[in-house]
């Protein structure tokens, strides 16, 4: 089983940016962190991350053949890119939303995610921690335990 | 460690209600299920549900000192509740809160929830699987490995 | 053919609750004249007043195997009673919704309800009248007369 | 006592018109059906359909002089317009606005009457039979039963 | 210099509709006066009353070639006929509207008028003696004072 | 009897200020064609022009005693000044609204009035003339000629 | 194959209405043209406006035994006429809606079209050409080329 | 003369609950001082607190005949319990409407009351003191010395 | 202890204006009244009241270093005065805001102040008492008693 | 004459991306099509198919210099990319926007195009004819035949 | 070159209000700043604060005749003053409009300016050196160097 | 000191774009123009172009080691491109957003910003000299004279 983590705009500054809402880990550090993770699970990690929405719609397009499943952490684009949520609902391995913080609890516009409706499930608030959440989610769906 | 996990209105009805949504296993399924996992993973589950709101805040205050950390799934509640909003935000153990289906892919009201504010953080889409998930994330909560 | 009629919150009052708009007749006069009305027709009513949204879930709930039609006056609930819609939406007897007053000439608040999407039909504007009224559709929705 | 039954329009293509929605019968057959429902119940049911909200407006004028009461069905025209909500605030015999289909579990167009706030009560969601309603309705109304 | 005057629907009803805000005086009553004020002016008056948008169109698109200005009450047209609208805007005779209550101290959906940004003037809430208000007006207009 | 014309702020540019609105007329050369037309028509009218709202308000007070009625063009305070609207609606006199140029067909922010649910009536897209007609309808409102 | 073009208000002014917007060409002038063109395509072509709704409801009921397709500018009807939107959606013969201006880059209330979401396909902003690639449309679909 | 104040849900949680917002002291020492002040002034304080909504609609209904007025603070129920404020409504002793904290400087949510339109009066922000100045309210309010 | 009472625009007029919502009492009799309570209560009271906005932030900006605390009444100025709300924020001494009707039972644009976010209270409904209840807070709070 | 016919992101996917609204024909099989369509017209068609905003933008100001017009479907890019619009306003060959879909009947954020305002003309639910319908409009505008 | 600085309501206060938001220094500190400046650069700066409305547009109107151009920091009434705006929209001078913080990362009624429509441009967030920016800004202006 | 000044979507055309609103200087100029400022005034400035979103906020993640300051005209980015926001939020060095023409006198859509609550300060309506604005204004803080 391998599963595609993709990771939107300003995410590669994770460690440096905003410490007090994204933590201290970089996207590397924690990238490490999940592949060991993966592998104690018997599943396979990829990581792609991008400040280019085009790239990260290019990704999902050739993602849908070649992984199980897929774990997006859109980034900012989580409330206006129509265009990647286009592209999620066009594939047909099963995607989950992961957001580092909890969004609810933010600003406004970080209340509204344009991704969700097509996703299959979300899960935000739990730090980094939650890619690994979003990890369990995909092998139950996966192995289709009749979730 | 052991974790209180409440179900709001309606959820009784499991398996019984629009099943294409919700699943076909009652909520007493679940439940046995989630406490033998519980068990597994080192972690006492106890449950709670009412068709009250009154009741659901009555709990939440109780489950204060006598919890480590709290899992809710406040069922219909979730869109207008400020009581259980503020019940949650008044008391200091972490809660999750939890929905079986995608909210935000069904009807609008069902966009917006009052509670995601003041709570850790928030899986939904899952099915009963979500439940694990929020195991999980309060293990790691609350034994503190620095989400 | 047995029915139940729930009445929501402050219906109790009906007689001495601002009777310009809800009549002087009291619950109990209405209820003892629907009940003959009901003998007269062929159909048991049974009666049910609370103003606890949780006991009326837990009506509705039990009602489903009970009864074969439910009618409903949410009183105040329909305007944000999720969890109500949602307890009518998870059983399979029909449900109608009736109103005493013409709430669309009243205060903004009362024209919108949140129950009116998930039941059978709705009646408003007749006083008393609009549960006879309820009471003739519901014979004809459950002798299934092709409505 | 004699009573004038209005339907608006497209509701001549009643039983070719999406009959999902609005069931097979013609509005022909309902009238004959409605006709003799009302002989039984003493009253003289009048039948007056237009495409044409010019018409409609004339009709409601001359019918407050030769009619008891007015049942209407404004079919689209309830939605915007304020001429025929206004024609029915000009007279003074009792009028009732009755929908075949439940408008508030359709289009959200369909969940706002701007005719509502002027009618004696509103009846939607029991097919052809709401017209029936509508004339229990009535003569409750005009024989003055103390509603 | 001859003018037309338009009134919309319901607008045949004066007298008997609500007295209490439209007055007294039927119609006819106002038009014979206000043929006389006409005459008084060395203005030809004609008039025109319609509850049939289709009518009201055509009118005005007939009077632009056989009138020197147009005084109009649209009645609940005010509200949302664009079509009406279009005509004026089609046309190159001076358009007066006229309004026999004050809108603006009435219900919300009376304070909007989709006429008005086409239209030379408003004139509302000084009953019939508007219509003489923007004779003078057009007189005025007409003869090219330079307003 | 006496009349007071009230203008507000900016309007002492008229003549100045975008004449292509406006009109070249200065408000002094208003003013003076206005009281002949006052005199020739037995009234007598006194004219104050302030960019103070507090001013205003003070001005419309003391009106109340010594005027038959006033006649306002607020201005862009037309917009927002809640004050002045109270102060119209205090006192006992009539008051009309007038505006020189058709405030519905400029910005949005000039198609709302505060100030018009409290007047008699109002006018407005006649320029200078518009005084002239708000004094005629003055006259036949306090003549008591039944308007 | 036969098709019915449908034009609403105000559009028999076509040539003489703001010729800016709508060109120069009359409406008589159009169809001719459109005739020829139906010719040398193999389509009879017919022509219907009305400044009146129900008129142009009653004739879109009437195209659907007598006509293979029907080409629709609604004028203004576009944005408020929710009976021509039912009368559409109660028939079974393709329908196209046509704009000659770019409605979209006009006032605000142009850009809301209450019809489009009930119809085959929308073209607007190519003048009466529109009409023609309309005709092309519809030869396309009704001869089932697999659009 | 015999008072009796209600508390709404969390309010139980006062000392313990927010302390920057609510101050330290719990809600039974908050009672006892009230107790003893109302004693100095002549007057009997009962308390009631609840996180049942139907509890207090219950108490509510009780306290019409047995209180000479009631003092609310409804918590989280302020925003959204219309069926409490029907329950004000339906009575006829005063209810004054108290808020520990300044409402309208805190959350969005919390600027609306759908309880302010039914009570005498609304006092808020000044702590455990605003129950004090609702005594003297009150007291003033059944002297009546003409408010 | 001194403290500075503000009346906004129109409340000059008291006892003349609308009596049925304001009393019947002058703005001078009030003043006397509460005159002696201060003294009664060891507090020296003076008064101010104005229709100028600029004169009522000249006056917050002096109270700032004279008095102890300030009651303000803004009249209509609660609605639009961000210039006030900006005074009152940029001073030390408290503020407490009063009405004396219940505003939040009147018109939509009273429901809302841009006053109340920066005041330490509020209070409304208790007619010329509401200004005696701000005195007592002002006391409490001026006195330090830990509110 | 040449036409550059420019698709937005996942349009690649044509044929495989939810068959159900965009048709079996992959994006290959239709250019090809229109290509031979363009050349039995004369036209000379050139593809272009981004997923990327940035390169849209580039290709249309190149475009610029290049083409007689342009022919774009921006795919979900229609829906917020001010950029692209700023692109198209920015350049002198006419430009047509299509949608294969008829976006008026799909989810809400669909119905708005930010595109729209600045463009030539709007085609749409027409599938992959659209195309061929606007290369016949760009005929028409470039050979200036007086649209 | 003579240029005026008006600053409006409450910027009296500077270096006393909320300093962490609007700095340490006091009004007249930065005006013999900029002064200073002024001449420094060739330009005779005039400076002029107040509370009142009506003097700020007595002044903007003064100042048309006897500057060259004016600088203008409204404080609150940059937010509702549309009597300042029509004030500065009826002069021709040009306008600058400068805010001493950013006024897009405070409280949301600070983000929206109904000045900034009608000044030649706008400078926010630089404390008192956006006033210096804005000198450099009227230089150039009125220099004409073709900005 | 050295500075990036940063150009989004289609400010490559300028010159050639729309030149009443933008002016006929190229980007090559005015960077040119700006290039010698700089050096005037002791700063080095480089320049950067970009229609990719994606490349812009990677140069503002580059920038954020090797400027002192960043000066950004976003373009059409202002008014959606939350990933820009996120991305000049992640870094320390200051930046200025910047706008040729004045946004808030054009379309409803270029009113807001969504990058100005992040950003130091805005600069707008001044052409390309609102770039050297923004140098002085940089200069100033860089140097860190307590603005």
């Amino acid at each position: 089983m391998n599963i595609l983590i993709i990771n939107g705009p300003n995410l590669n500054l994770l460690g440096k940016r905003e410490p007090h809402i994204y933590g201290t880990k970089s996207l590397e550090d924690i990238n490490e962190e999940l592949k060991k993770f993966g592998e104690d699970n018997g599943v396979k990690l990829d990581f792609f991350q991008s400040n280019h929405e085009g790239e990260i719609i290019d990704k999902i397009h050739q993602a849908d053949v070649s992984y199980n499943g897929i774990i997006i952490n859109p980034g900012a684009f989580t409330h206006y890119s129509y265009a990647i949520r286009d592209a999620i609902a066009s594939i047909s391995v099963p995607v989950i939303e992961v957001h580092l913080s909890n969004i609810f609890s933010r600003e406004d516009f970080r209340h509204h995610s344009v991704i969700s409706p097509v996703v299959k499930g979300q899960i935000c608030g739990f730090g980094s921690f939650g890619y690994k959440l979003a990890v369990y989610a995909l092998i139950e769906i996966i192995d289709g335990n009749g979730m």
